[in-house]
């Protein structure tokens, strides 16, 4: 699906740079700008710095002068507005508006539940517009929208960066389009099972023993208790090679302090 | 429940103040700095500017020697590094790691089954452990974290900038929380239901005919067409009365065109 960001009036130099890098770093590339502060924008200092090494989506950047001529191609487009309006298109979080958008359901619930069947099809192109840092988006530009993206913040404190928010949209749809997978260890510990883990408190059991802490005609329920930290906290079979590796050290100990 | 976030030797101050800002957005305030760069990195320009309100997070904020310092009051410490480490914590997503955590689920699956029961209780206090932007986390900071979050990125770019980080973690963490409520506008719409939407189409029926568009003797699929565009819409009850609106406009015009 293709994927557009649309910074609308942009007036610091230093969003653009971080959206360029926000945007790459969740794997989207196309960006463009309608009539931003600053003609040479995508090559002042400031941009270049912010968007630390993701120069090739500000090479490829467009510069526009209409909202209109940066909407070729996309069937979906959604405001980031803090602000609701009325008359305006729904105002949705972009957890709940990309998970409808993904899942093919209509983004506004019919009231006839029969329409519920009859979605358009998948979007080809979704946009993603945002105002100016000052003044936020116009009215004209949220109205043509499908649903004004509300990002949920503070009551108190809604001020959300521009470049954040660009990270928080382009992190949510990337997630909602199935993500990215972890980067993972070379090498996953395996859990260690219920044998492992009954064999390693037998073996405590007697380095307890042997050391006097635990007595055998009293032993309370210090085994239980050992048994239920070592399951909580799902041992791995490492684990209880290393903690095998202390009782034998103990014994071994106590052996020759009993000498 | 206690949220804290820690910047482990920080050297931007801007990454101070966009911290402060990407907190207080989501209703965080308990920042720590773990040795920074510059000691008076709370009361810098930059910091203060890129903090754009969020002032009452810096003045509260402590500057420590040590992570030990930072910790006190925080049973839950997640490292957030883009590398993993053998022999570290487990590597988790911001958003799986926070659904068990605050679920009540183990945050590793235990081998015994009967382990998942015995979940510790809910954290009381959790902290978010950010590196420098140069060299990120050392792994004796990673090693005594419960988990690595790892924000899913590009594979081929990872460079998160560290204010986005937070961002990102911080919403997560909120919206983990409960969230936050949107904001709606004053008056919600209220969808038309079938028998309004079917007097809209009869209205409509009448004027396509009185103008010619429609004939009724061989009307083809233009009706049962318009009605599952209004359905799909899934048009409000104002809209039906703008709609019924135009109908009558137009049978208006064709009775004096037949004048």
């Amino acid at each position: 699906m293709q994927t557009r960001f649309v910074m609308i009036n942009t007036s610091h130099a230093g969003n653009v740079g971080a959206t360029a890098r926000a945007m790459k770093v969740m794997g989207f590339d196309d960006l463009v700008l309608v009539a931003p502060r600053w003609a040479n924008v995508l090559r002042r200092e400031e941009t270049i710095q912010r968007a630390s090494g993701a120069l090739d989506v500000l090479a490829q950047a467009r510069i526009v002068e209409t909202l209109d001529q940066a909407l070729g191609g996309m069937t979906h487009v959604f405001a980031t507005a803090m602000t609701p309006r009325d008359f305006g298109p729904p105002t949705m979080s972009p957890r709940d508006c990309f998970t409808r958008l993904t899942s093919g359901s209509p983004l506004v619930r019919a009231s006839d539940p029969d329409a519920q069947a009859q979605v358009a099809e998948a979007p080809h192109g979704v946009a993603f517009l945002f105002g100016s840092e000052r003044f936020g988006m116009r009215n004209e530009d949220v109205y043509r929208c499908h649903a004004a993206l509300q990002i949920p913040t503070n009551p108190d404190f809604g001020s959300l960066n521009l470049g954040a928010a660009v990270q928080v949209i382009a992190y949510e749809w990337r997630q909602a389009l199935a993500g990215y997978a972890l980067q993972s260890p070379a090498v996953a510990p395996r859990a260690a099972d219920a044998q492992e883990l009954a064999g390693l408190l037998a073996h405590w059991e007697k380095a307890l023993v042997a050391i006097d802490y635990l007595d055998p005609g009293a032993p309370k329920k210090l085994m239980p208790r050992l048994n239920q930290l070592f399951n909580r906290a799902a041992v791995t079979q490492e684990e209880v090679n290393i903690l095998r590796g202390v009782a034998k050290a103990v014994l071994r100990t106590a052996a020759r302090a009993r000498g």
